[in-house]
C-alpha cells in the first residue's frame, strides 16, 4: 500500500478538495465519490462533487447524490482533486489539460494508464469501492451508515451483486463489514435492480421475443430498431444491460446487441461469456473494449451490419475455440 | 445452538444416514443436501441421497450430484433420516408416516411446524446452508473445495445472488469463507443465472411485451397462455421467476402472473415488494403462502379470473396501504 500514504498526507494537507468521476457514472463511481465526500467532510474538509453527467434515477437514493454539481464548468479553487474510478480525461471536465500537480487518481481498471504522479491502481480490487474503503480506514474516519451504504452500493453494483467473475472473499468481507454499519441491502437491491421503468420492460419484451441465434447455438442476437423505441415511448438508455440476457443463454459464447441510431447506422454492443477475447473483434470492426465487453458503430442496412458483424464474430470464434461444440467459463462482463 | 448438540450425536452414533429435501429442490437445498453427504462420509458415514424430484440441470454442476436417487421408494435401513430445508412430509417419501424416531430435520423456514424431536429451526439464517456450515464445523470435518461449492451455492441462490432483504453479514461472511476454500463465485453464477434456455429467453420476451398495469401503477400483470406455450416449444418450468420481472416495475407494489393450465383454468403467482402481505388475499381465492409470494389456482376464462384476482389485489392494496400513491420498501420475495 505504498502508493495511500502519498495520497492520505496530500488529503491531510488539504482544505478543499474536489471529488469527480468517469462520464455516464455508475454504482461503483458514485457510490465511492459520495463515501470519499462524507468522509473527507468528517476531516473538516471543504469538498466539491461534480461530474459532466448527472446522477442516474436508481442512484439518486445514495446519501449525497442531490449535491453532486453537474456540468463542465469547474469554479472555484481546489487544494486538490481527487478522481475516482476512471483515468482523469474520462470525467471530460478538464478540457484545458488535466491539473496534474493537484491531481489524485484512484482507480482499479487495468486499463488505467497510471499516468498521473499520485495514481493508486488495484487492478485485484472489485470495485473501486474496495479502495475508498481502504482509504476511509487510513484517514481514521469511522464508518457511519451513509458511508456504509455508499460503499456496500459501490461493491453490490460493480460484482453484478456478487455474481460476476471479480467477486472475491474480500468483496464480500468489507460488504459484510459494510451491512453491520447500517447498510441496508434490500434497499439497494429494491433501488438497483427493482425499479425498472414499465417502457423498459415492454421494450426489452419486445426485443427478446425476437432474439435469434446461429446454428451452432454459439453466437445469439437481438435488434432494437427506431421503430421499437417510438412503439414504446422508449430511450436507448432504456437498452442498458439488454444485451447481458442474450448473453444469459445457454451454449452462447457470444451475444450481440444491434441498436438503430439512424436512417442507415447501428451501434453494436457485444458481449462474452469469457473464452471469446472480443478486444480484437471490436477493433476490427471499428471500435473497442475489452475482453468480455466491446462495441462499435457501423454504417449500413440491418443487413448488411449483421451480416458484417455476425461473420466476424463466427470467425473470431472458430480462430479461438475451434468449430466443436463447447462449454464456456465465462468471466466479467 | 443447544439444538444442535444432540443433532451432532445422534450423527456421530449412526452409521447408515439417508439425507433428504422437500419436492422440487432448489439450489439451498440441493447445496445443503450435498454439502452434508460429503461432510458425513468424511466422518466414515454410508450415506444415501434421495429425493422425490430430480436435479433441476442448472444444479447439476454441484459436486455428488449425480449420486442422489429419485423416487419414492425408499430401501434398505437407516440409522438416521436426516431432512433438510422442509418439514419433512414436504419430502413426499414418507407416505407410510414419518419415522420420527430416527428423524433429524434442519430447516430455516419459519413455518416449520416444529414437530419431530431432533427439530434444528433458525429463521434468521438466509439458507439451510448457512446452518449446515455450523454443523459442518462442530462435526470438526474440514471445509474442501466440494463442500465450500456446495454452501456458497446455497446461500448464493437462497439469498438471490444477495439481492434479497435475508441477506446477512453472517451470509456474506460464510460466502466469503467458502471462496477461499476454494468456491468460484462465477462457475455458480453461470450456471445458475447463465444458463437459461433459448427457448425460455423467447418466451420471457413474449410474455413481457404483453405486460400491462393497473392505472395507479401499483399492479402488474403478465398471461402466459397455453398457445405462447406452444408457439415457444416451452413448458410451465420455463416460466419459473417470470413473475419477479413484472414485479421489478418502478412503482409496482404486487405483480402477478397467470399461467393457463387448462381450458379454463389459470394458475396465479403473487409477488409483494414488501408492503402489502399476500398470505390472506391468496387465501381468500382459494390458495396459501407467504406474505411476499403467494398462488392459487382458478377455474374460468382469463377474462373472469383476471377481474376476480385484480379485484382482490386491488382491495388488498386499498385496505393495506390506503388509495394514496406510495413507494415501497420490499422484503425477500
Amino acid at each position: 500500500m505504498n502508493e495511500v500514504a502519498p495520497i492520505i498526507a496530500a488529503l491531510e494537507r488539504s482544505v478543499t478538495v474536489l471529488v469527480s468521476v468517469h462520464k455516464s457514472p455508475d454504482g461503483d463511481a458514485l457510490g465511492s465519490q459520495l463515501a470519499l465526500v462524507l468522509a473527507l467532510e468528517k476531516k473538516g474538509k471543504k469538498v466539491i462533487a461534480q461530474n459532466l453527467d448527472p446522477v442516474p434515477e436508481i442512484y439518486r437514493f445514495l446519501p449525497g447524490s442531490e449535491r453532486i454539481k453537474v456540468g463542465r464548468a469547474l469554479s472555484g479553487r481546489f487544494d486538490a482533486i481527487v478522481v475516482l474510478d476512471a483515468d482523469p480525461p474520462r470525467t471530460g471536465l478538464f478540457d484545458g489539460g488535466v491539473p496534474a500537480d493537484m491531481l489524485i487518481n484512484i482507480d482499479h481498471h487495468v486499463t488505467n494508464p497510471r499516468q498521473w504522479p499520485l495514481t493508486w491502481l488495484d487492478a485485484d480490487a472489485a470495485a473501486t469501492g474496495e479502495m475508498i474503503h481502504e482509504l476511509i480506514r487510513q484517514l481514521n474516519v469511522p464508518i457511519n451508515p451513509e458511508i456504509a451504504l455508499c460503499l456496500y452500493t459501490s461493491i453490490f453494483t460493480d460484482t453484478g451483486s456478487f455474481r460476476y467473475a471479480n467477486t472475491t472473499a474480500r468483496s464480500m468481507r468489507i460488504a459484510a463489514d459494510m451491512i453491520d454499519a447500517g447498510a441496508d441491502p434490500w434497499l439497494v437491491t429494491e433501488n438497483v435492480y427493482e425499479s425498472f421503468a414499465y417502457r423498459r420492460l415492454k421494450l426489452l419484451g419486445n426485443v427478446l421475443a425476437g432474439i435469434e441465434k446461429s446454428e451452432d447455438g454459439r453466437v445469439a442476437w437481438v435488434v432494437v430498431t427506431e421503430e421499437l423505441f417510438r412503439q414504446n415511448g422508449a430511450t436507448p438508455e432504456d437498452t442498458d444491460n439488454f444485451v447481458n440476457f442474450v448473453r444469459s443463454t445457454k451454449g452462447v459464447e457470444v451475444a450481440v446487441l444491434f441498436r438503430q441510431t439512424a436512417d442507415r447506422q447501428y451501434k453494436i454492443s457485444l458481449r462474452s461469456k469469457g473464452r471469446i477475447d472480443l478486444a480484437g473483434l471490436a477493433q476490427s470492426l471499428g471500435g473497442g473494449g475489452h475482453k468480455n465487453a466491446a462495441g462499435s458503430t457501423l454504417d449500413g442496412t440491418l443487413g448488411e451490419v449483421k451480416k458484417r458483424v455476425l461473420g466476424a464474430v463466427t470467425e473470431a470464434i472458430a480462430a479461438q475455440l475451434g468449430t466443436g461444440q463447447t462449454a464456456g467459463h465465462g468471466r466479467r462482463p
